[in-house]
């Protein structure tokens, strides 16, 4: 494989740095250019995104570039939700019935830097901090920058440039306004926001809620959830409407309405966050969105990956799982048509864009499990029969969750289209009472497993005709 | 109602005079301002979109400003698709089993003039053309155009400016652009484009084929459709992919390889159009995309109408039909609220947005209807039944086709969802030997009642927890 080819890529984040270190590994030369300042020296966080969910698809990559143990160490295991009701009464929802399955949180900030030093410790690979790519002549095979400390602009030349520029990417903004090809885009926002917040530790640097959960308030149109950092902080993120409903974005104005707020909805969390309301107004409130496009690739020359390609909203805890697992498939492309850009770029784009549309759906989805239907019974009783499945038959029964979190052998797709119609069985069963919690288990299965394939072999019949 | 608004509308297409008029009959300043010159003194029609389908839905719009007689007048009924093989046989499918149930040919042409003409003759309305929207600060209320005889730039004041500007709106491009609010937007490129092309009359000004009908030439991955003009002539369009097949857009590039393609696939046509080759050099290829996006309105201050919201891929007949039955649902809101714009305009959306999400996924659906299942034989065991029913049961039985097209008073959105449904029923009884088309039609209409009303009903306990 003709391996001197001068690859530029555009944003050092999660999958930027990970791309560049596979394929630096690969004996590719890598140029990465990112636009904010180098996470390593300086404190960039602003109250975004501070820890992940990661869990088997995101593995897979870690372990194609050799990490697997480096990264252990900056994981918090999680073995399920713990659920809060407004009287602070909790229990724990497990997110498999079989054994060592778990997701874990994971600092954004300390996973990517280790992908940094990694990648940089390659002679093949450099990476520069502050530079802003202003658009890519994606013809020419040309990105530009802008110097953000000089304010110098200046174009970098490559045999192929990647944009792994996040949810706002650069490169698809140039394949958008270029107008070169019938470019497919869309970017739709829920009506909710976000916000992040903090349960610091105790002052013996210990947490101050069970530590190996991800931790759930839900409340119909709104939640807050937490997930634990490795100094025994939790980081929580409030989801709620920018303009409906009795407490939203708009009208959370003063001290007072934030704490009456909390007071009413979440006790539990307040009483473990003295400084909610400094961190309040302090804190950004960021729109969730969801960004698909397609092609991703032009000619060959040029990639979007990651979040530039699939932005999705973050409720299923796949959005870094997701692009780790592009560059897994990828790379495993790169493998198959040894050193032809344009079939690897062609074949990579059209088989992973179904996973990713499905990763998409998915995630909003969960939106409404993660607020809504983990208080429902009818949700209860349906996860109550899975968790009895899952023990009891660990290779034959995996639930929608488990099929696109610890199932990482198949693609989204399979997992969105197996998962949905099981849900749609077990729901359906329920709701007719021809199933109960209580029942024969194998019996169980069989019910779960006949009703399912019905359901599937109608939707293939009524896929024959596009339906 | 206050009726000395200042109303500015962009774009005087079918939708932006038809909207002048009803909005001029309501009393309201009106102002419309169009990009292309006047086809009624220019010829501009250029090979695109000759003519259309217009059916129930449109009518309702048609009524309502009281021009029924004279659009009459422009239309050719058509009773249903007349199917041709590649040996020149044919045979006509029925749209409806009820009698009197037709679509009806119609030109752009004359429909939008006719629009106008009624339109410009209120004293309240003035339209002007030639004048291109450069963009709408929709916060101020102010449209900027540009003169395009003379060049210069100029601004229109309103208190409320509408977008009615296409497929390609300036006013969506300055919601999407201004970034001043979350506007969700999506662009989707089917991987097949158009081609217009024509059936000229006899000499004796009488059709070459049968007059009252949509003709198809099905041929799976691409087809040809011909529709009737006043003039005796046929508008025919040629769905084809750009890039795959053996014959693709792409790869057509001389009158040799396009006569052996028609030749080889639709050899009746051929015959019919000696300057064939001429045509197809001379006119335009087109894509095909559908644009979805929210919200229409800002502030109540401007609003997105017809194909600018929601421009439809043409294959269900619905384009121009969707943008009317918004003038009608405009009209109903507009009296709901009774001149409180803010309210009229968010209400609108809110209700409308859904039933134009639909009839989008609708035409996609049919776009694989007409290119290949009407070819198969489960669909046209399908239809055959379906006929029966809407012939035996008028009242009671609507195939997804006539729920759409001839059932206006419901929306679109509940026609999709009883429509797929329905379908599903029939295909899945049809494949497990349930049902065949010989039974009894008692019989048969309550399996398909049964099987459907299961189906919803699972659909219903699904969609509770939005999978």
């Amino acid at each position: 494989m003709p391996k001197q080819e001068n690859i530029l890529i555009i944003g050092a984040g999660l999958c930027g740095s990970l791309l560049a270190l596979r394929l630096g590994q690969r004996g590719y030369k890598v140029r990465v250019i990112e636009m904010r300042p180098d996470l390593r020296t300086v404190d960039i966080s602003a109250g975004r995104s501070i820890n992940l969910a990661f869990s088997n698809r995101g593995l897979k990559a870690i372990k194609l570039v050799g990490l697997e143990s480096k990264v252990a160490s900056l994981c918090i295991p999680m073995n399920g939700r713990m659920i809060h009701d407004t009287e602070g009464h909790t229990f724990l929802s497990n997110y498999s019935g079989r054994e060592n399955e778990s997701i874990n949180s994971i600092s954004r900030e300390l996973l990517t830097a280790l992908l940094l030093d990694e990648a940089e410790a390659l002679d093949t690979v450099t990476i520069e901090f502050e530079k802003r790519c202003t658009k890519v002549d994606f013809e020419a095979k040309v990105g530009c920058f802008e110097d953000s400390v000089s304010g110098a602009a200046f174009r970098v030349s490559a045999d192929l440039i990647f944009g792994t520029d996040g949810a706002g990417s650069s490169l698809r903004k140039s394949y958008f306004n270029d107008r070169k090809f019938l470019f497919s885009f869309s970017q739709n926002y829920l009506t909710h926001g976000y916000k992040e917040l903090t349960i610091q530790p105790k002052e013996n640097g210990d947490f101050k809620a069970y530590k190996n959960a991800l931790h759930i308030w839900p409340r119909g149109d709104f939640m807050i959830i937490a997930l634990p950092n490795l100094d025994g902080s939790f980081t929580v993120t409030l989801f709620l409407s920018y303009e409906t409903g009795e407490y939203n974005f708009n009208n959370l104005t003063t001290p007072e309405i934030v704490t009456e707020f909390f007071q009413k909805e979440f006790p539990d969390a307040l009483n473990l966050m003295p400084n909610l309301t400094d961190e309040f107004f302090e804190n950004p409130t960021a729109p969730l969105g969801t960004v698909k496009c397609f092609p991703w690739q032009y000619k060959g020359h040029s990639l979007l990956l990651g979040d530039s390609a699939h932005a999705i909203v973050p409720f299923y805890g796949q959005g870094m799982n997701a692009s780790f697992e592009d560059v897994v498939e990828f790379d495993r492309f790169l493998d198959l048509h040894n050193g032809d850009w344009e079939t690897t770029l062609k074949a990579f784009e059209a088989h992973r864009k179904v996973d990713t549309d499905a990763i998409a759906d998915l995630a909003i989805d969960n939106f409404h499990e993660m607020k809504d239907h983990i208080a429902n019974p009818l949700f209860q009783e349906k996860r109550k029969i899975e968790m009895a499945l899952e023990s009891e038959f660990p290779y034959e029964y995996y639930s929608k969750y488990s099929l696109v979190t610890f199932k990482e052998t198949i693609g989204y797709n399979e997992a969105m289209t197996i998962g949905r119609a099981q849900d749609k069985a077990i729901l359906s069963l329920l709701s007719a009472r021809k199933i109960d919690a209580s029942e024969n288990l194998n019996e169980l299965l069989k019910k779960v497993q006949k009703e399912t394939s019905e359901i599937l072999r109608e939707d293939t019949i009524a896929k024959t005709l596009d339906y």
